[in-house]
């Protein structure tokens, strides 16, 4: 394989500039994503491998980003563990929330290779069609994020349920947690060995505990998640970066930086140099420019960027958004951030 | 008025045991509340004074909080300012959201003795029914957070709308931050010259931004409101301790010790202890389990209130949640966390 760039700064090996792109990167934003979306289903696009590898590709091909993601949604491991789990317009819906021990018990470990070949066959038309222009990123929920869908049975304001389950019932959300980490693991392993290049762990909702409870939950089961992969044979036959992303990882620095991951994600609403200080030079970070920032003007957009681009050094750094690109954004501005990291970096 | 413990500890005086209130005290987790709500719709309550008195009452009498919380709602300010508000089971709902110049031009700073008379008659027969007990505490939304509001027309997820007027129109995000400071800070005094002995700030979506961003936008409004106050003659007749929170702080803290509150909030994200370090000993901390963790057993809930108490220190503490009480709560839990802050904050 060609020595990417983005690979390179996960491994926090020199660089000639910073390797960016952009959670949520083949999205709604982007126009040729909605034409594809007009003639299918937000599913159907996640289970046919021909419109996962279209729209993984796009965002390639218009902003010239130093990675491709794969396209799929981290709920698609639910089905095949017995959640069923819908997609209206409002957000995704669960038809049988999982609330109890009972409930935890009928839950299987899916193998990836019977329950979700599509997402499996889609990496290799995406790895053929990209003909090793960029690396490919695979993906999957973090256990503890899984958890709240599987238990809120959709979003929450308040995670009230989660709570109710990792607090007054701390055995059953430990099997839940174990199971859903197991599940974690097994879906990345399969995607290492179809061929991609990098692996990514979304902890979304893994900032909506307190310090010790992030060590007992969304932390335990990531570290879980990331000791099983590295001890599989996928990884070993091709030992990818890791990368954890918990979205408001601010009060569990030290904690983070032990997860035993490449790469850790950083939201927006902490400074990257406070991050780095904090966990020290073992570990690359990738972020962390407010998706909302990309509302602001080009002018401004570029005074962002560079502010990140100095605060993270070019060492070890992917720049990234700190959460998905918002479905509002324009295109036209994402390529103005696009072009200041570019230039920006190369510069230094 | 008596030296009161809980007004004692927002000064930083030595105190025989740590004070406690709890977020939304007054609210449907007790069923004392629940009853008094099927005969009233929520708007009813907040604008009958003998009906939030009788609610504003109700926990002091059940668990023997050390201080009161007027019983109102941080939406109560929009109606008199020319912005429509339901309260449906769903969550808030803005008739007419505030996204353009035009719209926030048409807004006006009500005069509370005018526009919201029910409050300030409730804030005066609390004061007469508590007999000087416990104090009152006053309060309103902070300007970000009732920016979001106004914007956003209710809850968000993203919060893509409030980030599209701070960042690509940031002259209209400030003038209309600047009517809300003013109404809040003027609210305030009202409140503060009608009886309260405290007034708290709400910036519940202060955490949304990112670190410039939260100096430049909550912060800035906050202090705003903060220096209105204390320059009021309301303030000058009685200098109540006032409590800025924010939800979600821990990446702000250095400047967070700067907004001018005699206390911060402290969310359950982050270790009280961690705050204390990074804010100095100028300011009082309130806070900060986890709402959640009152699902958990009586024995746990001890456990969490010890090690809280532990990491705070006995001086400038008041101890309370590190948001509002869950509806789902069970009293009897509430029951257990007040008895322990008793227990364990006298023996030390």
């Amino acid at each position: 394989m060609v020595d990417h760039l983005f690979l390179r700064a996960c491994r926090r090996e020199p660089v000639s500039r910073t390797p960016i792109w952009m959670m949520r990167q083949a999205g709604r934003y982007l126009p040729a994503y909605r034409a594809v979306r007009e003639r299918a289903s937000f599913l159907d696009l996640c289970r046919t491998p021909e419109l996962a590898c279209e729209v993984t590709l796009q965002p390639i091909d218009e902003f010239g980003f130093d990675a491709a993601i794969l396209f799929s949604d981290i709920l698609i491991t639910l089905p095949p563990m017995g959640i069923e789990v819908t997609f209206p317009e409002s957000g995704p819906k669960i038809g049988n929330p999982v609330r109890d021990q009972a409930a935890i018990d009928k839950l299987v470990v899916p193998d990836p290779d019977l329950a979700l070949p599509y997402t499996l066959e889609a990496i290799k038309q995406i790895k053929a069609a990209l003909h090793d222009r960029v690396p490919l990123i695979g993906f999957a929920g973090a256990p503890l994020t899984m958890l709240t869908y599987a238990v809120e049975g959709g979003g929450s304001k308040d995670y009230a349920r989660t709570k109710k389950l990792l607090y007054g019932a701390p055995a059953s959300a430990h099997a839940l947690l174990d199971k859903l980490a197991q599940t974690c693991a097994t879906f990345l392993e399969a995607q290492i060995a179809a061929g991609v290049d990098c692996v990514q762990i979304f902890d979304s909702w893994g900032g909506i505990v307190s310090p010790g409870d992030f060590r007992e939950y969304p932390l335990r089961y990531a570290k879980q998640v990331i000791a099983q992969i590295k001890s599989s044979r996928a990884y070993a036959a091709k030992p990818v970066p890791i990368i954890y992303f918990v979205n408001g990882c601010a009060p569990y620095l030290t904690d983070y930086a032990s997860s035993g991951a490449d790469v850790l994600g950083v939201d927006w609403r902490v400074g990257i140099d406070v991050v780095r200080r904090s966990v020290g030079d073992g570990v690359a970070l990738q972020g962390n420019l407010d998706p909302g920032a990309l509302f602001a003007s080009p002018t401004e957009i570029r005074a962002r960027v560079s502010d990140i681009l100095e605060r993270a050094g070019k060492t070890g750094h992917i720049f990234n958004l700190g959460h998905g690109v918002l479905p509002e954004t324009d295109p036209e501005h994402v390529r103005a951030m696009v072009t200041a990291v570019r230039e920006l970096s190369s510069s230094e």
